[in-house]
């Protein structure tokens, strides 16, 4: 099996999770490079993790022939030109959501990337999930028969600080796009309407940015199948991920982890362990199943599972819901 | 404990039921009559069950003095007849659903029951069901804080036979309506807009009749909550009836009854035993219990827990519902 | 269906259960007497209930041609004597647990009974639980394969009166009675060894007593299967009653039924819902099978499901568990 | 946080999986050096997987003054020639279980251990359970008050070869003996008695070695508690790893970890996804703390969470089952 010399480009709170996954899969991904526009402590970093180099400048990472290949977890806002610049370095690229927020861009990006020949998975990790890809085997494989019904459960624990989401493009483009590209993964079909439902029930002041809060979302699927999405900035309960496909031979459904299974009897109450809190808890598994699935792909040269299509789907939906809740009214979507 | 004599006006499938129910209550109720328009196997039936009076025609079965209340489960298009003259006649009411398909009709026939003096329960069973009131407990309690968003499953096992269909109202008004009360019960708060998805995906036959067999409906309530109820004419795998309710302060959620709490572990696979598969034995005690809540409010001369305005509700929710789906936008509801 | 008229003799917690479940059956049973040595009160319970006769003395309730079968919720002590008069009677018999505290006693009132030539029910009503006696059947279906290992958990939810331990003839033939006849069930084989380890940790007056309070119980069976039986006088969580059975080709396992499948989701547990508490919520439908077993058995004159022999063994097994539990080592069963 | 530098000695399974681990933690430990008797691919290893050094004779990997700790997974029979070698070098040592087959010889064996000041960690790696240090979480902390019944489940998917059976002293040697050290964490206590029960119902062959497939012990404890383990080598449906604990204040069970929470509903059956099957994936996050543990009593000089004392009274445990099996009475165990 061929390693992989990685640079990671952006080292802000996932690009360092990235950094920690990356060094548990040595057999796998050589982290020869890091950068960051803003950090002083790259020298640090570099150092506690073994990593030969580092740079403030992303560009003088693409100019090191020994880079196979970059994960790119910058703000959104530079993805594109990465992006960009990345694939004209001809290295693969893996990059986090969403490529952009402007299709026309990112329809000429995905024209670009094609031309300059490399990779372009985008990192939509909870199709890596153990519990959803589950779902998407019993989906394909038949189990299910045709998808009728698909439902998910998307609930943060606690919302973000207010100056993120005042630049976060709001609840349908920062929290559901998720759930919207889980939904395409699920039903195995393209969405042809949208009818998004919203409301401020958790912090007043989100609604003040012109924001929500708490979202239900409809969606109609091409081969027919309705889905819904409900999501909340604010599960007091903890990270509440669910998932169920509903089909005409059965239904499966996902329920959340739990960090252990112990059932504890007490004279008032019975309970079950909490569910892990944080996302990346969540989704440790999945975080490290989408770098090996990145990894295959480039080394065996075969379609990433998360291309730049997806990415290009779940931002027109994100955007379709959002003028629906803005109209009140269902949106059918022109691709 | 005052015991009850009670009339029993329709038995067809759900009217037969409730006698079977009846006749296990014997502190609570005592059958002196039973009336069907069409049944030519009264005398047997009334032998079988040991009750005294049986009728064809229920002007008799209200003429009897020693009746106290009835229970009507005639179709539908005589209940607001019945009721009328079950009133007229001072006889408590157990109806049920629907009252009418027509919303003029009911408020007419509510201000009449209502100068009458007596009490109008409507048959919406599902509230006495263990669950699902365990969740209204929750909600009542304050246990969950405000409900914020508001979901019901509710799938059949199979479509009904083609003829029924055909008279049944269509989806939203025949099956859906018990979801519809069941998201009032659980919000507690009114529904203020609906938006409603369907699909003709498992029986054509159905979509050529006119009706869909599958459906999604997302509510907003006059407290800002949002709900969504999905609806499918068949689940091969069983009655799927599930209710979740999440709030500021928690989430509670109500999984499928089993008939066992058995769990086979074979060399393929885990399995988990069987739900009920016939809604008679889903909501048996559902059924028993409702009979015991009008039993107490009759005798003490307490409110009913399911009274004519609930009824009066769910009909026009299923009519916007159904306006809704054929207008394809969302529908805001006048009282 | 035949309906049966019944007397009942004995009317203490469990005999007016009896009756209570009896008049809730009325297309089955019609209780035509009861019959209780010490209570006063027996005219307004025959009123309550519609029972048109009552005695103090169970011989004149034997006397009536009428009654077709007798159910016996006497005293322990009384059981010996009332099922031979009640067999020289004529009367089909439903007695409680234990026959008798005497192993050659029950073997000679064995005799006598099969003479009279009428049926004798003994009151295992756990074998009527929905959910072991789904395990029963993959054991007979041979879903499991031969059994190997078999578990059960029984424990109750607080220490009887101090008064009623000192009657009780000890843990093991009072409580443990039940799971030893519930092995033999599930084992469908017979033991041949027993070694019983118990201990005061519950309640030391209890030990004063001479009892114990918690017990550990290895068994051996014909079979070559292993078991094991726990019991303790408080789990402070509730009426705890599980069993397993692991065979060759799978493994089977009964867990506590809660009272609805409601999961709460606080912000510092999830929570459960409780398990009844009471045997007599726990096994309310297994004393209704129970009681339709017997109707059953007599009507089409069938083998009874629980018979004398049944009743022995168990008293043959209690008796050994005292013994081991004595001598601190394995005892060998001789039938 | 430093990092130790560790030799592995002994890469059949065991080592190879320690050594995979090892690799995954980098900033713990640094794997300088492995060595094997008989291996003859361990250049290649060591290649693969970046270690320095590699050797035949373990006694050159001992001389390495480099080398800060040992990892001990050679054959049982030489670990305590191992160990003693390991502590006369300095090195501080994780060994796997057993320690020794003599109880003489582990007492020895710890006394000069302890003389020469290095640590001993013994390889029980089911402490480091996430469901079974939760439960033991729960016994310390008080949550269950004190332990009355506890009870392991531990059932292997399939029997191991039967050359392996027959170096493998017995199952409760080998298999019951991370039962019995389970036993010991969870109750807190010392074990006073055992009385095991045994049979062949698995593989024939197994008992013609002398040997048994399926048991169950029966413990009692210093404190009054009451355990009960029961082994089987073939549980056909996975690998069934079990526990829980019982206490006057509540209680708590470990049930089986599966590979997702989907549940599958189809026409036929209802359907848990998996356990895993092989005690390397059951495991993985336990060997992983395992070593963790190790890192931090080294590196902060703090007692090991395994101890020399647990490894002897592993042992003592495993041959007091043996007596009493063989014997088919109760044990008293001196210590």
């Amino acid at each position: 099996m061929k390693k992989l010399n990685i640079g990671i480009i952006g080292l802000g709170r996932i690009g360092k999770m990235h950094l920690e996954n990356l060094v548990k899969l040595p057999e796998y991904f050589q982290v020869v490079s890091i950068s960051d526009l803003a950090r002083t402590d790259l020298a640090t970093i570099a150092d506690h993790y073994q990593v030969p180099d580092y740079y403030h400048d992303y560009h003088q990472l693409l100019e090191d022939s020994a880079v196979d290949c970059v994960l790119i977890a910058s703000a959104t806002s530079t993805h594109a030109q990465i992006v960009r610049d990345a694939a004209l370095a001809s290295k693969h690229i893996l990059c986090e959501k969403p490529l952009d927020t402007d299709v026309n861009r990112i329809k000429n990006l995905l024209t670009f990337v094609k031309q300059a020949g490399v990779q372009l998975q985008v990192g939509f990790n909870r199709r890596f999930d153990h519990n959803f890809s589950r779902l998407r085997q019993y989906v394909t494989d038949g189990v299910l028969g045709n998808p009728q019904i698909i439902k998910i459960s998307s609930r943060d624990p606690e919302p973000p600080a207010l100056d993120y989401v005042r630049h976060s493009g709001g609840l349908f483009f920062d929290m559901m796009i998720h759930d919207l590209d889980l939904m395409r993964y699920l039903a195995a079909s393209e969405v042809t309407t949208v009818t998004a439902k919203g409301a401020v029930l958790v912090e007043p002041a989100i609604g003040k940015l012109g924001d929500i809060d708490t979202a239900v979302v409809t969606l109609q699927f091409a081969n027919g199948a309705l889905g819904v999405i409900d999501n909340s900035r604010q599960a007091v309960y903890g990270y509440d991920q669910r998932a169920e496909v509903f089909g005409d031979k059965g239904m499966a459904k996902a329920d959340n982890d739990r960090q252990t299974t112990v059932e504890l009897n007490l004279a008032t109450s019975t309970q079950l362990d909490q569910m892990p809190h944080f996302f990346i808890d969540r989704y440790r598994d999945a975080y490290l199943n989408e770098l090996l699935a990145f990894h295959q792909a480039v080394v065996n040269q075969q379609p990433v599972s998360v291309n730049g299509l997806d990415g290009l789907r779940a931002v027109q939906l994100a955007l379709a819901c959002q003028k629906s809740f803005d109209s009140g009214q269902t949106v059918t979507i022109s691709y």
